[in-house]
């Protein structure tokens, strides 16, 4: 087997074989196959795809670079969530609580945000004391005793993928459809859940730009993950305004913890009950009734048990950035968009998030908004509040922020488009 | 200026701006660019085309990251010939001396083999003394006094396209005529030649295996050419055979010395005469005879001179392989085809090539055809011969013979294929 052979044959619109999948993965994995190489067929995939036979062998060999876990141990079925990633998505944190509420074990396991997108575990370590770093029988046991873990993912897990992520990263060869699919889904495959919900993001705000490409993806992670005997539905979800009305770490953590408290943004609420539904019932779990386990703080008991187990102290006060900036609407009338991919950047620019893998993140960082499209919306008043420690970054956040919103006419009809666009089971 | 963007732009089916270009290939051979980013711009540029704009740009970009020549000292024009790269391709050695007994000076900065093809350097150092590395005065001194040297090209021409080839060459991303277009005319507007004839090769045995991609590949150069004020004109010529009767080193050295006194197979001088003539009105230079420099010795002379100006000795005798395997004709008839990508492979595998850049090659190794296209044969009769040092390679030759050659009933009516294809101006 030589590579060169394995890259025509992507370059060239063949088919790869069992046998070259297995082969480069191991070979690439091992250091045989240089990084220039693999970039060379990464960016052949991304313009003549894979089919579903060759991605399912390219999650598989990519599982089998690494260690498989197991929650066979658990009492309870298992429910995972992984999202695509948008703009204040927080939904990680008030679900996770809330499906254990109701009689699911809920592993997360979580990453870091790159680029205009938060991360779970950046998000989580604003509170004090939060530990994401936990051993297999850490997180075992956490999982175990409060129902429900956020964590980091172990490095034995596909760690095929994690080399061929970071060289995606820096190659702009991060956008293919079979490369996305295989990366998460082979991550989820190996970490042992039973059951796995999907919320594939669309929007400015996301990967996905468009419906059709959001479509193609859920599809084929739900068949992945279905043949490996892992119960699969996708959610796609809009992702082209903000979710809720905060973007940056300890801002989504008030947030999430208002959810859990019975109030919060009804956008925020309405997304998280409807993925907690569709993780019960992939589960197996009948009867349950989350909007009630939100009302009744039984969700929010087990949020403080699971930050306790991981050393956070719930009831600590959050970070807040030093500085505030008020955004004010230029006219009177109508909200009629709030762009999610500008609301990300400026507040990864206030310092939420980070632009190289060992850069540190601000707390306190993020962007606050006031209005909602469909709100009405007067001139003067606060549009968006921008927070940081470093005021100088104001300036350059405020850049990306030029068209990132229209005013229509007071009485001007307007709908906003529904959180759930779609479903793939 | 970022490298992912410019990626993008590629892999989005974009145009590359000029300063998208010109960074990106100044960044890449100052290393700030990494070769697995490089590598995926060249899959995508493979994939997705370049544009006459771009190319053009391109091409500049790499003349620029080195140091220019000039042949403005001597008083005779200036004709260089490059041909893309086939079986049996000697026409250099006995074209060099034979244009330039006709007035021209002839620069020849010619490679060495790299895969099936031969390398026109490994094929004169079969010759006892003769060196390849000159210094630039040197070569200029050769040229002055002989008027033709073929000699390895200096690093400082284009030292970009060096590192990108070595790098398209691991990376399946040579076969991209943009690429192969303005690393051929990168070295050659940079060492300064007031005109150019391509030789393109089309057939099993050549990069272009059919018509419209030679063509495509000629008329881009050509244009190149053209618009950087070198008279640029290229022939299309067949590669589906070999040319002549030999494929290998020491073997081509002395069948282009028969050339030289007048005789030699016959599509090896058409093609030689040919070239001749084209290079001869390109340089301006009118009513000179290349036959008649053939017939009358005058070729010879410059040959004669050039090889010894060099430290070769002409009169030496050359090396013959120590072993030779006779392959002989199963059946009576017609030869109708010797496949000319089968012959290169088996005199690689002989020894005449290298799989490796640092590799070796044997100066006797090489294959002997007995027979020709259009040629009658008998059963039992000699087809071809094989030579090598290393006589367990036979058995790994042959097996690049098993189907390579077709022969039909006796008087079956076949027309071997003209040399000249077609001529782009």
């Amino acid at each position: 087997m030589d590579v060169i052979s394995v890259i025509r044959t992507k370059r060239d619109r063949g088919e790869l074989s069992p046998e070259q999948i297995d082969w480069v993965i191991d070979a690439y994995t091992r250091g045989e196959v240089a990084d220039e190489q693999m970039s060379a067929l990464a960016m052949a995939i991304l313009l003549n795809g894979m089919n579903r036979t060759e991605i399912a062998r390219w999650t598989a060999a990519m599982i089998a670079s690494g260690e498989r876990m197991s929650f066979d141990t658990l009492t309870r079925p298992t429910a995972d969530k992984h999202s695509t990633g948008g703009v204040g998505d927080k939904i990680t944190l008030p679900l996770a609580p809330l499906v254990a509420a109701c009689g699911a074990a809920v592993p997360q396991l979580s990453g870091r945000g790159l680029g205009h997108t938060g991360g779970t575990l950046d998000k989580l370590e604003s509170i004090p004391g939060w530990r994401a770093l936990l051993s297999n029988e850490e997180m075992l046991h956490v999982l175990d005793t409060t129902g429900a873990v956020i964590c980091a993912a172990g490095d034995g897990l596909a760690p095929a993928d994690k080399k061929l992520y970071a060289l995606r990263d820096v190659t702009g060869t991060v956008e293919a459809i079979p490369l996305i699919a295989s990366s998460i889904m082979s991550k989820k495959i190996a970490e042992g859940t039973g059951s796995l919900v999907l919320d594939v993001k669309v929007g400015t705000g996301a990967f996905m730009k468009n419906i059709e490409d959001a479509r193609e993806l859920a599809s084929t992670m739900v068949a992945l993950g279905t043949d490996s005997g892992v119960k699969t539905v996708a959610l796609l979800t809009d992702m082209s305004t903000p979710l809720g009305l905060t973007a940056g770490n300890a801002l989504e953590v008030r947030e999430s913890i208002e959810v859990l408290a019975g109030g919060g943004p009804a956008d925020v609420v309405e997304l998280t009950l409807a993925l907690a539904r569709e993780m019960l019932a992939a589960a197996g779990i009948e009867g349950a009734d989350p909007a009630k386990a939100l009302a009744d703080g039984s969700a929010m008991d087990v949020w403080r048990r699971m930050i306790s187990a991981q050393g956070g102290d719930p009831d600590a006060d959050l970070p807040i950035a030093r500085e505030q900036h008020v955004v004010t609407a230029p006219a009177s009338g109508v909200l009629t968009r709030l762009d999610a991919y500008d609301i990300g950047v400026a507040a990864w620019r206030l310092g939420a998030g980070r632009a190289r893998k060992e850069d540190p993140v601000q707390a306190g960082a993020g962007v606050e908004l006031h209005a909602k499209p469909g709100d009405p919306v007067t001139a003067g008043q606060p549009l968006l509040t921008l927070h940081t420690d470093t005021p100088e970054k104001f300036a350059y956040a405020l850049q990306s922020l030029g068209s990132s919103y229209d005013i229509a006419p007071a009485g001007t009809e307007f709908t906003a488009p529904p959180i759930v666009r779609g479903r793939i089971a």
